[in-house]
Parts: C-alpha cells; structure tokens; sequence
C-alpha cells in the first residue's frame, strides 16, 4: 500500500469562464469541486496505476466535512485527522487556454492536533511499503514536520518520496528520504543555484543527494526531468513539447516514482514512467487524473540520456 | 418584522490579493468568507438599523451546511428549508480598487422543495409587515416565483419589496408589489429604454409603475437614484461621488426602503435614507455591513429634488 500524506488537503473549486469581465460580475455557468492537495492528487494517480493508496491528513470545518464527503465518493481509503480550524479552499479560474490559482493558506493545527496525527500516521506504517509526503505544510506545524514523518517511515521499514519546497524540504533532506522531487523553481530557490541548462539540474540534484537525499527527480515543464541516485544521473525528456496543467503533472511523476519504489524496481525505469505519467497528467485540466492510453502512448516515447 | 427572502443564498468568499499572478498559483494570505445572497445582506442592514429581520430561503449539502452555521452567528432569525442540491458559492476578488465576482448559478429545486418553501413562507407571513424578496431565482423555480409569493403576502397583509431583474422582475409587475428596485441596467435590460439621462429614468420608473408596481426605485450607481409612486417623482443625489462595492450599496438601498414601509413614512423621506444608507455601504467591502456613521453624516447630506 502506498500512503500518501496531505497535511494541507484542500477542497479544489474550479470555475471555468469563457472571458473574466473584470471589476464586474461573472456568472459561472460550469463549475467543479474535488477534494485536493498534492497529495490526495497522488493517491487518485496511484490507484488509476492499479495500485492500493490510502490518504492521510487534517481535515476541519464545513470544508473539511466537504472534504472527506469527496474523498468518500473516490472510494479511496482515508484517515483525516479532525481539527478546529477549517480546511482550506483553492479556486482555479480557467479562461480559454489559461489557469490562476488562488491558494488559501490553511488552517492552524494546533500541537495536540499534530500528535493525533503522528499516532495515527504510525499506525498506518504497519501496512504500508512507501509513504509520499506532499505539498505545503499549514501553519501551526514544526518546519521539521516531514523530517519526523519521514524518520518514523523508515523506523517502520517504509521507503519515502517528498515532495515540497523551502524550510520544509531543507529539514526533511536531513531526514534522508529515499526520493525528493522539487520543480526547478523550487530548487533554485532553495539552493541559490541557477538551473538554466541541463547540466546546471543535474549538477541540483547531486547537491540535493549531498544534502541527504537518497534519490532526487527534478522536473523542469516542458523541458522534461533529471533523476538522480546511486545508480546514476539522466536527463529525461518528454515525448513532445505539452504544456497543461502543472500541478497535476507534478503529482502524477511523484505517484508513477512512488510505484517504482513499490516495485522495488530499479531506475531509470520508474523515470520514464514518471515522464509518461507526467506528460499524459498535463492533458487533463483535473489535477490527479491521467488518460492510461495517453500515458502508454507517451511511455514508447520517452527518452533517457545518462548525464 | 421584516422578512427577506433569499431563494438563492450563497456562501461568498472574498479573497484579497495585492496582484494577481496571471496564469500561475497566488497565495490568498486574507480571506473571509461570509453567507450571502442579496436578502441575506439585506437583513443584516435592517439589524444594524434596529429593526427586527428574518431569513427565508434554501439550503443544501456542505455549502449549505456552512451558510447555515455562518448565519447562526448573526444571531439573525433565519428557515432556510433543506433542498438535496448544493447550495452555490460566489467569490469577490479584491484586488486594489478593484472586485470581481464570481457567481455559481445555484442549485436545482425540485416543485417539493418549492411547495415546502410557500408552506414555510406562509407560516412567517404570519408576524411580518414587510417582506424583501431579492435576487436572482435558482433553477427549478418557476419565472414566477416572486409573484406567487407578493400576492401571497398581500393576502396575509404584508407590503413587499422586489429586487431582481429580467424575467422574474416582469413577472412580479404583474402581482403588484407595493416596491421594485432594478438598477439603471437591469432596467434598460427589460424596457428596452435608453436610460443615460435623469429625466429617462424618471420615465422608466413611471413604465414600471405603469407595468404593475406601486412604486419604483432606480438606482443609477453615483449617479444616485430615482423614486416615483403615487405621491410623486423624486431625484436624489448622494452626497458626493461615490465608487465602491455595488452589491452592498444595492442592498442597503432595499433595507432603508424596506424599514420605511415598516414604519409608515410617506416618500420621499425612506427615500432620502435610501441614499445614505446606499453611500454608506458603498464603502465597506463586505456586503450587508453599513457604517451608522457614515450614514449619519452622508443623511444630513443628501439632496433630493422633485422631478
């Protein structure tokens, strides 16, 4: 069973309108809601793989109730830890070809909230052979949150995959987790280096190994992916140039990793299948949801160079 | 008492954000989140002002669940009858100067939910002098809803105010409610009559008279409004140029008018506190909210002239 964590799950609206008149009122003629953050987006791409996931977080609030309500109807398996605080919403405003987020930032969860938590996260290891950590983390938990979570996995013999940004991964790299997979932007925020080139990301993700990760993926868009671990470093490169929805591409290559690490298969195999994963999430507006034949189609043509 | 009814509430969410980051993810570090829906603001305007309201409308799901808990904290008397819909959403978002809506169209009610709406209206109708009824009809609900529901309160003794537009306006002329209240647009929208200058709009008000109201109130946004029934035509001016939130000053406006019937005054004094009231939401952003204050000053202030 892969267990994906989401300490800042979110109930996703999304508001498709054909032209934004601004400074007036829109009609929203088509909406949807789904219950999201990272990592429930992970668990709906693991489980359309055929593999077992189970979800993990807070939830509190009539949005939270929304929440778990959705996750529900997903049928996929969920343990959300109640809080005070309310859940937080996300609304994406999709005009024509273009997508802006608007993030709340999250609920406070108070210490007591976060020991539930870790109880309930411990229990969850006894079944589980790879844990994914995703996404921000709300206010109210340590820094070092994802580097206790990450510790406790591996105390239980689970392997981890993170994927975050700034103080929060900075910690959990000292955790040494199994896989971290930042986007480029993440990285060159968080090491100060410039990751213009290929060689420059490769040259990240061996910084990132150094750091403490056994394993690091960076995705850089269009441009493809660098992986690397122990084994080696390669330069992944999409089928084509797609550009789409970003966020659901992110979590479909931390899901198709995460199956690899399953698997206990070893890269650059999983890789290529991230890219695939990758590029076939970007064709869907729905973050978590990926075509199968557009991922089979992709995975014949991906390409692999060692770096 | 007053009783606003509200047949498509809303939960409204404003998101602040300094700049908007088109096309990539901005993180909302202020919201507030609020149950809305024209009749629900309304109430809160005739509470600041001392005078009792009541809330009548639907509720459903998660959303509605959430609208009900925000109105609890009113402490505002409120039937919202359970529909197996969702209640919809709306989201302002306020970016400098300027605010945008977003507007989910609302749920679907069923002719049951209809049927148990009219029972429960009944039944309130029985302590009520004035009822508002405001804003846009969800789908499900006959064109004319209002006009089942002003003739109704008429039977049981009570004056009405109507605040929509298109063709649940029209339909309401026909049950002659003692008040309408379009907007200079909304109006233009159903005549089909030019409505750039004051003197137009004074006509266009002697057409809605004519087409079934008692009386008529045309707002013109800084333009003021005007007023015309029996008595007379009146123009009123704010007392300065205003620009602001317009859902809020709108429903002000049909607070101010509503306690003015309560009360018995004659025009165009109700009309002149209209104005105030109107002006002095216009500057706040959330809607339903009326600075006492502001009020007090822009009432000493306003002008009004006999057309």
């Amino acid at each position: 069973m892969i267990l994906t964590v989401t300490l800042n799950v979110a109930l996703d609206i999304t508001y498709h309108v054909e032209r934004v008149d601004w400074g007036h009122v829109n009609r929203v003629a088509r909406h949807g809601t789904r219950a999201g953050g990272k990592g429930i987006n992970v668990a709906r791409v693991v489980t359309t793989f055929g593999h077992t996931a189970t979800i993990a977080g807070f939830a509190g609030g009539a949005t939270g109730e929304a929440i778990r309500e959705e996750v529900s109807r997903s049928g996929i398996a969920h343990h959300l830890v109640a809080i005070a605080g309310e859940s937080r919403r996300t609304v994406a405003l999709v005009e024509g070809g273009r997508t802006t987020l608007f993030n709340e930032l999250g609920p406070e969860v108070s210490p007591d909230e976060w020991a539930e938590f870790r109880e309930t996260y411990s229990k969850l290891l006894r079944d589980c052979g790879v844990v994914v950590l995703s996404g921000s983390l709300p206010p109210g938990l340590p820094a070092d949150a994802y580097a206790v979570l990450v510790r406790r996995a591996r105390e239980a013999g689970a392997l981890t995959l993170v994927d975050t940004e700034g103080p929060a991964l900075e910690h959990a790299l000292a955790a040494h987790p199994d896989v971290v997979k930042p986007n480029v932007h993440e990285i060159q925020a968080l090491s100060g280096r410039e990751c213009a080139e290929a060689n420059d990301v490769a040259a990240a993700a061996r910084w990132l190994r150094d750091a403490g990760a056994r394993g690091a993926v960076i995705t850089r868009g269009a441009d493809g992916m660098v992986a690397s671990n122990d084994e080696g470093t390669w330069l992944g490169l999409p089928p084509e140039r797609l550009t789409g929805n970003e966020t659901g591409a992110g979590d479909a290559v931390a899901a198709a990793l995460a199956i690899g690490l399953e698997d206990g298969r070893p890269w650059p195999g999983p890789v290529a299948d991230a890219i695939a994963a990758g590029a076939a999430a970007l064709m869907s507006p729905v973050a978590g949801d990926v075509d199968l034949e557009a991922y089979r189609r992709f995975r014949r043509l991906v390409r692999l160079q060692e770096a």
